[in-house]
């Protein structure tokens, strides 16, 4: 599944305030107004452990970064030594990385360490399935804004690190009009042109159509991108002919791990897929500590 | 898959600050600095609508109050009726609640109101498929800490609404002793004697036990719960017999829908899975939208 | 200056959770730890003001809807009715708003409700002068990332209620390559592929150039638009003719209400203005208040 | 217009935990949830760039520890040498600071710093022009509540920095009785008593006159400043011979800089300017940025 | 004790926001992340219920806008009827308000309703016992820096209820140099004299001496206020007649209830008490509920 | 009083970023929008000072980690050496710690530190009062849900730290049935069953009897605990024979340092005293300084 994964060490990484709000809100939801009263009842202060995170099954990195900071925020003389970066290949056993430092922090910090990197390594992994399985095509695998309340940055990013690209991040960076704008709007004429009134330089427009005949409607006007919504791949490759490199495609609707090869096959630029972030299975990740004293 | 799922009226319900703040947070998220560039653009101001949420495939309902804040929160002059009560069965085509007002608005918050109301819909049936599975047993299904961070409170909320009950909220609440605990504590006897010299008389102990040796050591102290881990059902069965009802007893790991009514069967009094809360798939609601003007 | 203003009732309003807590945390800067003491000793309980916001100098409006919750805020009760739409042109003692209510309450959140509406209208006022000494070219006026720090949303809205465009809200929606960024990447071509192969399809790429040399190189590339940096009139004229409707051509450098119409005249698309955001004076506005009793 | 402007060592610095906040606010305003996507393309990862801040027009230095805290929130290893104190003369081309490090983080941070320091320098020089004019009289500068919502704390440290003083900080920390509060008190007499029985010791209390009969009257009660509103210099003249120093007087209206020193000489103790903050243009100030490797 | 204490209907309020946000947190604090376990389960929902809140000893209130929002923050539709107002004496079965509403919402909430009325009632308690001790001197008492974490604003707000006035709010709105900040600076006079030179015209000075020396050597220079620290009635006696009414005068050290009538008749303005926030004894109040259905 | 107190150095201790957190705001409090007044005019920049924290009156310390954590928010390179751990005895003139470092930023946080040690020594000392009253017994002594708003975590902790345990934390980590959800639910029987029904297991239930009677009654359902409210001693020891250890017996109600340990020689298990947390005077603490230079 991970066969074409490689390491990413240019993703663009996520902004560090992101990464600190996020994994203090969380150790604040797990260690509440007493913290883990079960390490702190039975590990002795001062002693230090040392623990090795690593995969138990196979699939892509990420979020080391926020492994790094979920301990740094109990003790920030912990040392995270990292042996993957994010976007690598992981196969059962592999070591992630090293933690070492004070036993309490450690303990009490796990879990929400794995909670963070199981979720965006198995929305990395669901993302490499999806680009391994259109190789070769000259398509790209793309998220949604169907993603999880408050993580969205965090789910982005994953996607990135397992190859695949990002879609606008939300209502206010790019224009998708759809069926419902259209009809208000009073067609795709007005819809548009009340768009481009509205929105600066740096914003692109991309509109929904469900027929190719919508498709030869909105080519007639200075849009970025069509969104062709749920067409089988015989009409996304008719799509594809009549918009002939005018605009990007992107194909949406009905993509699962079968059908993804056939949908890129018909020439598409893009194949969005919800399922990425709305039911990505997280990664089974696993972390063994040896306690020294 | 939700044939035993019934309504939960009497469900505790979510505390209201804390899902008009991830509501505001989600919405934030989406809207950013400059808003719905799209409906602003082509939905005149003052257009009213009504929506219909329906399910778009069979499950049970989690998040009716989230959906009602995350429209409230962009007007509070927005109508939501709700036809199905948290906890109840959905089949597709179920109309969830009527949305009406502000077309704008309604617009603006969909995503936000699906993307709450979907995955805990989510949980909810996923869960609702295990309740089902162990049908007449005298086990009950409990979720885990393998919860998305941030979202802890809502999604062990969908875990309830989905028949299923709560194992600890966090760190704070509960002891749950495992290998690493007692290997430095020095032994069973020094961790439970450690952990009952600290902590209130409101607060629960339960010890990890792999073996039934490990189990028989552990009865001898005063604990509330063992947690079960990796037995197989026959172990299982051994291991009730030997706790004759002195402890709770959780079965824990290798839980998967094929494999937990034996679980159940071997007299357990709970089966906690992971899985309800960190990879259940999302449940595809819809919203169909009619603006008048 | 405010000839051409025009009001722009369809305007893309601010996000209402952004306004709250704009509002909230300058109202809590002003009243601290003990509120209005002024008002509060002078000012019996109980009594009722009735006040008219109005303009003490040409401009145009932009802020209306944060004045409303400023007051609302301190008494949801207050009523505020608004006489003017944001982007209305303003003359010397038109009448903005009357509010009426509680009279402490109106009294202590008036000049956080000013401090707002003057600083937006000052912007607005500004920007408008631009784009009336442009009026009749094809250029539009836009902004930049020099905005106040906490309040670039209010302050792009402003630009826009003004009668100008936005340009890239932050460093996180488009790209804009600079000297520095195409030096380290190792030349224009380099720059330009590195970043299309990390960017998703929704996001636009500009590129500075200083020279008509630099510019062919970039029109090499796939870009959308040219920032052309500190150009003479003549030079940006012969820009626009090289650039042929390619891309979008941006003028930036040595703007002001004396040379943007020369720089219009050229023909390029748009015209940045740091000074939009960064050096607007405050509006001169004005609140008359009778108190009733 | 800075020639007396003199460093100001012992300058109230403001409070580290203020300075944090609104960096940390205005990054993530700059930074969204995917981070700087041209630098990040663009320069690789490990970089080291040295930069030279410095201005580009004359004006007075404020924000120097801003722009220290700007740069070490995205890394803190980056090192920030400052060449000026804040309150120091500024001439064109002169170094203010010299930034090293990780070159990701520095030009990532680069416009927030600049968005600080600019402002700020902004209203120092202004601050300090006002200051000047007046040399050699015995009155002082100050600021009023006019300040921009969010930033009062910076701005009016930024007054500080010109050679300014304060006004009070909000409505909570001294008394500023206006014609309202008496109209509504019944008069002079029963607005200072209602203040005076209910505000503390520590607090000062001002009140607003607008002709000489108010000022006379005024006097014969407890207060410690009238604020003289919108008289010429001549009547500023006779109102001060008739405090004949039993409280401090503070000048209000119509004050700019062609008309402070006429102000100055009448010998009021204070001029109060609202321009400091509300009108301010700011500081040109550059960071020329060398990127090794 | 509470014999002259009388409601004080013009008592400056906390500023709306402030309680809101408490209430919010303490709401949040004792609800966590799935609310009020005992109410949920026991009372149906839709329940409503009726209660009294009212004392159970002799004291003087202060909270009711606190009590009114906590419930308000459970559910908006609860009607709460003030029978008390802050600031009035309070016998033992004094009704102070009827709540009705929500039954399950009401019983949530009680505690922390209680938590803050309860404390805030034992500072105006503690206060008044104070103010009515020194009843027919000219003395005033106030309170002291020492207040609980988060709380200072509720605490002096409950001090005004109780007859009390406000020494200075923080370190930010006044200024009290002590015997460190003298020894420091070089003596009084250099301490007094960069005061002076840094701060604004609203500020106060106030000086810490010990002795009548020190006394003598302050009142050479420009202070407002003296505060004479640990003396004994007669020296403060001396103090007194040495002052001469120049500067306000604060007494304090060694202050209780049986000594402050002492203290206040050496002719001080002023008794600062710490115990007033740091060690005033909750006032009992109760809460008696009538649940109908 | 503090006989029996020892350190307790494996006392669960606060989590990190609550300390934090609290620190900041309280600081923020304190220091307002322009910082210490007084000490930034009088102590010139770059002092440093030594001082020794110490006690003024015998007692047992808490918050020796918030100490560290209130100097280290101004200055993180401020040293701060302790001498004694929390949950030590203190006699007068003890040193607790010495605080070295820069002297603006030491004699700025001072208060703060001293407010919450103060407070939270305040708590520890009262519980070993109690604690100390009862030695002998088998008794405990446990705090209750009446404590300060927004510090809940901070006073059970010092309740902690004095040798006392906590009940429950809040609403929702265990289940007290008192009368009213008795009334509602329709009796004992109901109201245990509608809760077991609900609660997960790791839950407790406790139970609020008042007679004899009533006890015997709830000892016929699976309940954890017994709340035996105001309860003389006598009927208390009766009550303990009728529970015969087959639940946790907790009393409460009329319980004071007078009238303690008679209850405690009752057998029962637990006493909880509000007073702990809402009525415990603070302990004086003290901060000597000597600042070089």
């Amino acid at each position: 599944m991970t066969a074409n994964a490689t390491p990413r060490p240019n993703l663009t990484p996520l902004p560090r305030p992101l990464i600190e709000r996020a994994v203090t809100d969380a150790l604040a939801e797990d260690l509440g107004l007493v913290g883990d009263l079960t390490t702190e009842a039975t590990i002795p202060a001062g002693r230090t452990a040392t623990c090795t995170m690593s995969a138990r099954e196979p699939g892509v990195l990420a979020g080391i970064d926020v492994v790094r900071a979920a301990f740094a925020a109990l003790d920030p003389a912990i040392n995270v030594e990292a042996h993957k970066a994010d976007g690598a290949p992981l196969a059962p056993g592999d070591a992630i990385a090293t933690i070492a430092g004070d036993a309490r922090a450690i303990l009490s910090a796990e879990r929400i360490a794995l909670n963070f990197a199981g979720r965006m390594s198995g929305i990395a992994t669901l993302t490499n399935a999806y680009v391994t399985a259109i190789a070769g095509t000259s398509a790209h695998i793309i998220d949604t804004r169907k993603t999880t309340p408050g993580l969205r940055a965090f789910e982005k990013y994953a996607v990135r690190a397992g190859g695949g690209m990002n879609h606008r991040i939300g209502l206010f960076d790019a224009v998708l009009i759809k069926d419902n704008h259209i009809a208000i709007a009073g067609g795709v004429a007005a819809a548009v042109a009340n768009v481009r009134a509205r929105v600066g330089h740096m914003v692109k427009v991309e509109i929904e159509v469900d027929t190719l005949d919508q498709l030869r409607e909105a080519l007639d006007f200075p849009i970025d991108a069509v969104l062709l919504d749920n067409m089988s791949p015989d009409t996304l490759r008719q799509a594809v002919e009549i918009v002939a490199g005018r605009v990007t495609t992107e194909a949406s609707g009905g993509v699962n791990l079968s059908t993804v090869r056939a949908i890129a096959e018909s020439g598409v630029d893009l194949i969005s897929v919800g399922a990425l972030t709305h039911s990505a299975p997280v990664l089974d990740l696993g972390l063994d500590t040896k306690i020294s004293g």
